[in-house]
C-alpha cells in the first residue's frame, strides 16, 4: 500500500455575496462557492482538493465569515496562500483569514455553534443599493410582537416544524441560545445564535415571526406549531437574500475574532 | 392639423444600481434605465413616452438621484404614479420622488449643475458587499498629493484633455466648483461639483488623480496636460462602478432635498 503523504490542514474564513451563486455546496449544474474554491486550489496545487465548509448556505444566502478546511500535501505559507486564492476568485468571494490547523480540526464537525443574521427592510421604497441583502417586507408590523414571539424559539426544542427536507441531520432537536431583534436603517435584523441549525430553519422561523408580527398568526399558536413536527405547518420561508452566516464558533476562540488578512508584503 | 392635446409634464428623481444595465441612455442592444422607464410608462398609459434624463450615465455607473422628465396626456396623481412605476421596475431602479412641473422645466437643459461622487477602495481585501460600488485601488497612495492635485481642477478650465469622444457638447470649457477628498471606510471618495461634466470627465480626472497620488505622474505635469487638449494625454479612466451621480441642481431648490416618496395610502 502506498504511504499516504503527510497532509497539511488549512482553515480559511470566507466572506461572500451569494447573489450570483447556487449556494455553498458543489452542484452538478451551477456555480457554487465550494466549487470555485476547489477550482482555485486546483490551479494552485494542480490537484483536486476537497473543501469542507462549516455549513451549507443556500443559493442567494450571504456569508460574512463562513469557515472551511482543506488538506494539501504542500506546506504553503498561510499568509501567501489566501492572496493567491483571492487573485483567482471573483471579488464577490474573499478569503479573509487563513491558518494552519491540526488534523483534529474539522470545519463542520468541530463547530460548536453558529450565528446567522436575517435582515428585513420595512420602508416602502427599498434602497436599490441594499436590495440584494434585505428581505423586502413593507407591511405594517409590530416589532413588539416579533420580539415576544422570538423568545418562544430560544432554548432547546424539536424544530422539526421549521426544517425543510434535505437535511441529513439525525435529530431535529436544536438549541437556540439567542434570538434578538435589532433595529437598523430601513428596518431591523434578527440575530440567531445556536448550537446548530436545520435546513432552512432560520428562514422558516423568520417567516413565522413576520406572520405573527403582521397579525397573520397568533403567538399562542406557536406551541401547537412546534407540536405538529412537520414543515407544512409553518408558513413561507423568508427569502434567501436577507440571510447572512455571520460567525462559526469553535472551542478554540479563533472563530471569535476574524483578523484582517495580513499582507504578504507587510 | 390635429390639435396637440394638452400635455402634463412630470419630473422624477430616480436611484439606481447601474451594475446590470447598459447605462442610462436607450440602446438598440442593451437594457438601459431610460429604456426600462419608457417601457414602464408604456404599460401604464398604453402609449410610447419619451423620457429625458438630466445626463447620461455609462454602463455600470450608479445614481442616487438622477432627474428626468416626461410628458403625458393624462393628468395622473404624482403620488400614485411613482408607486405604479416602482411596481413595474426592477428593485435596482427606484423612483424616489415625482411632481408636476411647468413645461418650461427640462431635466437636461434646466440643470444648473451636478454632483458626482467617485468611491475608491484602498484596503488590500475588498469587501464583497461593496465591490460593485467601489474602484478597487489597493496601491500605496498619498492622499495629500491627491488633495493638492485636485485643487488644480477647481475653477473654469478647458477640460478637452479629460473628455472622451462621444460628447455632443459644443465647448469643452467647464467649471468645477468643488473637488474634495473625503475619507471613508475602506478608502475615500472624491466629491465633484460643477456646472456640467463632459463625457467620462469625472472618471478621467479620477484616473489622473490616482496616478499622481501613487507617484506615476507629477503634479507639475498638470498644466501641460490641460494644454494638450486631447484625451490620449491623460491616463486610464477609473472604472465605472465607483461612480455615483448624486445630485442635479436646478434654479428651483427642489433638486436640493430629495423627499422620501409619500405613501399613497398615507
Amino acid at each position: 500500500m502506498l504511504k499516504q503523504p503527510n497532509l497539511h490542514r488549512y482553515k480559511v474564513i470566507i466572506s461572500y455575496d451569494g447573489t450570483s451563486y447556487s449556494g455553498w455546496q458543489l452542484q452538478p449544474n451551477g456555480i457554487t462557492i465550494q466549487g470555485l474554491l476547489e477550482e482555485a486550489l486546483l490551479k494552485i496545487v494542480k490537484k483536486q482538493v476537497r473543501v469542507i465548509g462549516a455549513g451549507r448556505t443556500d443559493a442567494g444566502v450571504h456569508a460574512l465569515a463562513q469557515v472551511a478546511h482543506f488538506d494539501l500535501e504542500e506546506c504553503l505559507d498561510p499568509i501567501r496562500l489566501p492572496w493567491m486564492l483571492n487573485g483567482i476568485l471573483p471579488h464577490a468571494i474573499r478569503i479573509r483569514a487563513c491558518s494552519h490547523v491540526p488534523e483534529t480540526f474539522h470545519a463542520q464537525r468541530s463547530a460548536q455553534g453558529k450565528e446567522y443574521h436575517y435582515h428585513v427592510w420595512q420602508e416602502r421604497i427599498i434602497d436599490p443599493f441594499v436590495q440584494l441583502y434585505r428581505h423586502y417586507f413593507p407591511k405594517q408590523l409590530s416589532l413588539e410582537l416579533v420580539k415576544a414571539a422570538a423568545q418562544h424559539f430560544v432554548g432547546t426544542h424539536d424544530f422539526a416544524s421549521f426544517a425543510n427536507l434535505g437535511s441529513s441531520a439525525k435529530t431535529t432537536i436544536r438549541t437556540i441560545t439567542r434570538l434578538e431583534l435589532i433595529e437598523q436603517e430601513g428596518g431591523f435584523r434578527l440575530e440567531f445564535e445556536g448550537n446548530g441549525f436545520l435546513y432552512k430553519m432560520v428562514r422558516n422561523i423568520t417567516g413565522v415571526l413576520l406572520e405573527i408580527g403582521s397579525g397573520k398568526r397568533e403567538i399562542n399558536q406557536l406551541t401547537e406549531l412546534f407540536a405538529q413536527k412537520e414543515r407544512q405547518a409553518s408558513g413561507a420561508a423568508a427569502t434567501a437574500k436577507g440571510l447572512f452566516l455571520v460567525k462559526v464558533n469553535y472551542q478554540t476562540t479563533d472563530g471569535e475574532q476574524i483578523p484582517f488578512l495580513p499582507s504578504p508584503k507587510a
